[in-house]
């Protein structure tokens, strides 16, 4: 949403002559954006527009109904704080986007991009002035392509995304316990024995930081240590806390290994390898992790923990920012101002670094008040399968915030944090989107932008667009299913499961690893939690429907529950009678959870027909639909729940 | 199918323990195949396997289920007429595959891939004795990369399923008209100015040929000349038959641009060109294309005519021999055999050249007569949009065939192709797969396996494994059908459109060109006849339906063909009905077919109706019904077709 925005009652017409001019400073990058764009609207459209008639970036100089106009190029490399903003008017003429910068110019052709509407008489822009500009300087997506590997067609459609979003820093989590997946020149073993083979030539970095660039986004990669560090000691186990050998790490959790701060050898090797990197990415900000150290190996090492006494560091945290400190020095002699997750926190900490908030809002505030910039992802975990509304409601600054001015000052902004333990490359796009649309929003629109039910309406419309920037998010799902399905993969078992499947959610926060403890990174993620959606579109609109009913009686709202009960019962009364005609994933995974959704229908259902009848229920009804509800409730082997569990236990509640 | 397989009554149960040993030569293909073929049940299964445990290519080689044994290892890179042979025995209490080489080893893999099958019990394999082999040594997959870019991951996976159904050569046609798509460095220009930037890095080349050479696949490159030779001389228009400049063809057809072979300069730059080619790819054939010179710029030239007459080379034909002379000569230095189409066939013509044939079976009979080895694609034409069973039934040698023992032995094979014009990265698999492995079959197994009904029951699983192979044929039309729709995108919309789509079918052999002459490269491709498939399986059901009603009054069938005029014409009235509330192209598209397929629909259900109630038809409802199929068979500007046509006309028919 805009930060402005006007809507006079007009349309401009898109039709196949459609031609755009572009005036003001020359930045290749905009007449790449505009073709994009063009591109975009042809395959929506499927109008063939004259813009590559006489080869790329070929614009029509003279009239055209879309002008484009630019005061000053941005630098080839995005930089922190430089101006985004743009101002957009559409009228029934044409339109004319104007940007003191190429950024502005950007920004406001993803604008654009996603402002094409049609109806049945045809395409058209409505008219409008919007006035444009971000909230936070700092909007970012964190992928860890450490945990499961995820190559450049991931990352560059993933820049695609947000770009349309308007995200400005892709934020690369590149090492890991489980995997080290950067190659790198000055240090060759790192990547060659801790990361099967999988991670990305400095090539493709270039090529990731080109492509970023070329959409106005940052690329800041992150290197974690000391903690983390498995995947570093496979290699040089002599640089651990604690001997080796050490292989890579197929399990999930927080992990002993980390690097020996007291060992110059340490320090010798990052410096090589920091400054190696500090070449290879152009952004001052390189994040060094830091987080997670569960100290078992420096408690557990005498000549560490006597390092520590003599050197006065009091404990771990202190051996800790005694690591920062070198880090700092290293990526200062390098040009790099030093980035880490809320452990680096310490009174010894540099003032220029920049804490990255993950426990909390507390860790923002402290950072904040004690002088460091600050960047917010606690709440942006979209890794734990929360609602869009959630992160949407997680404001960097909320109105009754306590940081001064000052210390607003210093919260740069956000980052959406991609975990990728339960990812791979076929279902990261469905974790990522289009729930990062919400986070972008939050932290490129004003505070007073909060409609929860707006933002949903729009995000339906954002995932479309998303779509068709090339993500994945839907477009994987029912190839999916059929594999669950199995062979014949009969049509209308595939569908009884798609609905099962958009019923359901897979578990939050943590919980899968417990439910699921067999599953390593070398396990497939096929299963109904994969197939599911972080956030069952199916029941929100189920619960809100509850909700209405409950306060108004809502007669719509009734027929929604209703229908939707309904499908939910048949879909699972059919997968449970039809399992044995299909693969053995239905029989073993589908049908238990089928079978909880039947009976949570049936009592919603019949608590619906009561309230509606306007009695109360029996006694015996009652207990038996409560128990019914904490039977379904329990955790399950799949991985997934029931999130219409709560809605259907208010109406039982409000027939008892 | 196998050559030769017995099916004794047993299953082999495989767990999550399942393991495979391996014996025998030593070929790092075969752990690296074995991984990738438990990597492909994992993901079907949702277990996890311990082969990957310790690290890759982890076996455990004391007890296993499975047991892989190789005699020796193939060549590194894989060469025509290897042997690929393999015998693979399962029974309860384990499997083992035996093949005198790497390349038997893989396609026994393949066969395992596909033969795992899972019921409510569990999964297993069934037991069996295959002893199996192909029956042609050449079994390809031509991919033009020129008139619409396809980048490596299409050829990746594309390769992906070339394994699985046991093609064995991927023929690149790496120049065209439309675009030079290979960097050269001895000749950079070529691709610089003739591919708008799009083009395989050797270093992707490189890739492609070890990520073949891993499955056991060979690469023959392509680079068509004289003919088909724009690209060539955007950067060289001297290199020419006819003054330049000349720039990048965008549209469809055949072009007069052609190299002049009386210019020194045309194989001095040949020969550095092929020199460097010949290097890159290690295959000894390569293919020079030879197609399709229309012959204007050579007559047009009095000097190149006053050379034909000053050489003795009799005409335009002459010099083509000629030409392709000098083309062998560069060839030979470089260790490479000459593969060109039909028109390279002349009596000048080395007889060490492969002639491959694309206008007929006479081409193949008179240059396996003349004594050229062939491989035979005329038949294979999948952009053409046929039927797979007429690729299926299109024989290389048939039973019938007028070939001489000696003359068969030359028939190394055939080849699909996958000419360009109208798919892109999207929807390119969707016109290669599943109907590819139906030609698979064909060049793999024995002639007496020609039962078509059979072929498409196996077609329905092959194609449930082509996706999960990475194959995108299905994976992209519901996303295809959302963008068309267009925003909202209602469900319900979505749903008939895709009934629609369902039901028809693009238009055949090169009918698309001349109903939207509009199109050119740079044109989407997301419209109706994109969205739809090849070939209309319901529609093939239809009319196998029709055809058992008319033959035994069969009431089965009767029910199958009812039900699907009745699906059809609902959704074609549900689209008409709700175009308003949809986007565009459902208006400007969707509804002249839906109206078309609505009235077909009617008519058929109306014949239908006359016909089991044992009457006959009035001659008043004849002529409508007669005019309505006349109407809807009109050509449509979406290029499309209804492919139910005259199966209805049958049924009009059969009442009059």
């Amino acid at each position: 949403m805009p930060a402005h925005a006007a809507w006079p009652e007009a349309q401009l017409p898109i039709a196949a002559n459609v031609a755009i001019r572009i005036t003001g400073a020359s930045d290749p990058r905009i007449p790449a954006a505009a073709t994009r764009l063009l591109n975009a609207w042809q395959e929506r459209t499927g109008m063939t527009f004259p813009h590559r008639a006489a080869g790329p970036f070929a614009f029509d100089n003279t009239a055209a109904p879309l002008t484009i106009s630019c005061d000053a190029a941005s630098s080839a490399i995005p930089q922190l704080g430089e101006d985004e903003s743009y101002v957009l008017q559409v009228s029934g003429d044409g339109a004319t986007l104007k940007a003191p910068t190429t950024l502005g110019v950007l920004r406001g052709l993803a604008t654009l991009t996603q402002a094409l509407e049609g109806d049945s008489r045809g395409w058209y822009l409505r008219a409008t002035k919007i006035e444009d500009r971000p909230r936070f300087r700092w909007r970012g997506l964190m992928i860890d392509v450490c945990r499961h590997w995820q190559p450049i067609d991931v990352i560059k459609r993933n820049l695609d995304g947000m770009a349309l979003v308007k995200l400005n820093v892709l934020h690369l989590h590149l090492t890991e316990d489980q995997g080290f997946r950067i190659e790198t020149k000055t240090v060759p073993q790192l990547a060659e024995r801790g990361s099967d083979g999988l991670y990305f030539t400095q090539e493709q970095i270039r090529e990731i930081i080109a492509y970023a660039a070329e959409r106005g986004i940052r690329v800041v990669p992150e290197f974690d240590m000391p903690g983390h560090a498995t995947s570093w000691v496979v290699a040089f186990p002599e640089l651990a806390s604690a001997p080796g050998p050490y292989v890579i790490e197929r399990r999930w959790g927080v992990f002993d290994p980390v690097l020996d701060p007291t060992n110059e050898q340490t320090y010798a090797m990052l410096e090589r390898f920091l400054g190696e990197m500090a070449a290879l990415f152009p952004d001052p900000y390189l994040h060094i992790g830091g987080d997670e150290n569960n100290g078992k190996q420096w408690n557990g090492n005498s000549r560490i923990q006597a390092f520590i006494r003599e050197h006065g560091l009091k404990d771990n945290a202190g051996l800790h920012a005694y690591f920062n400190q070198h880090i700092r020095d290293i990526l200062q002699r390098h040009g790099k101002r030093l980035v880490g997750w809320d452990e680096i926190l310490h009174p010894d900490l540099p003032k220029d670094s920049v804490v990255h908030s993950w426990r909390g809002a507390e860790g923002l505030a402290a950072a904040a008040g004690q002088g460091y910039a600050t960047i917010l992802s606690n709440g942006y975990y979209i890794d734990l399968c929360h609602p869009a509304a959630d992160h949407y409601r997680n404001d960097p600054i909320p109105a009754d915030t306590k940081l001064s001015a000052a210390e607003q000052e210093r919260v740069l902004g956000g980052e959406a944090t991609m975990w990728a333990e339960w990812v791979d490359p076929e279902t990261i796009d469905s974790r990522i989107w289009p729930r990062t649309a919400a986070i972008a929003e939050r932290l490129w629109s004003p505070r007073e932008v909060n409609d929860v039910g707006d933002m949903y309406r729009r995000l339906a419309i954002v995932g479309r667009r998303l779509e068709e920037a090339g993500l994945r998010h839907e477009r994987n799902r029912p190839e999916m299913i059929r594999r669950f399905v199995g062979e014949p993969a009969a049509p209308e078992i595939c569908a009884a499961v798609g609905v099962l499947i958009d019923a359901i959610e897979p578990v939050k926060v943590y919980a899968r690893g417990a439910q699921q403890p067999e599953m390593t990174q070398l396990s497939p993620l096929t299963g109904l939690a994969d197939c599911a959606r972080p956030e069952s579109d199916a029941a929100r609109r189920f619960r809100d429907a509850v909700d209405a009913v409950l306060a108004s009686g809502d007669a719509h709202a009734g027929q929604l529950a209703r229908t939707t009960l309904t499908s939910w019962r048949n879909a699972g009364s059919f997968i449970v009678d039809h399992a044995a005609k299909a693969g053995p994933r239905v029989s073993g995974e589908a049908v238990p959870v089928a079978t909880n959704l039947v009976s949570v229908s049936i009592v919603g259902l019949q608590a619906l027909d009561t309230l509606q009848a306007r009695q109360k229920a029996t006694s015996a009804w009652l207990a038996s639909a409560q128990a019914t509800l904490a039977n379904t409730a329990k955790p399950s082997p799949t991985a997934t729940e029931l999130p219409m569990l709560k809605a259907v236990a208010k109406l039982v509640d409000a027939v008892r």
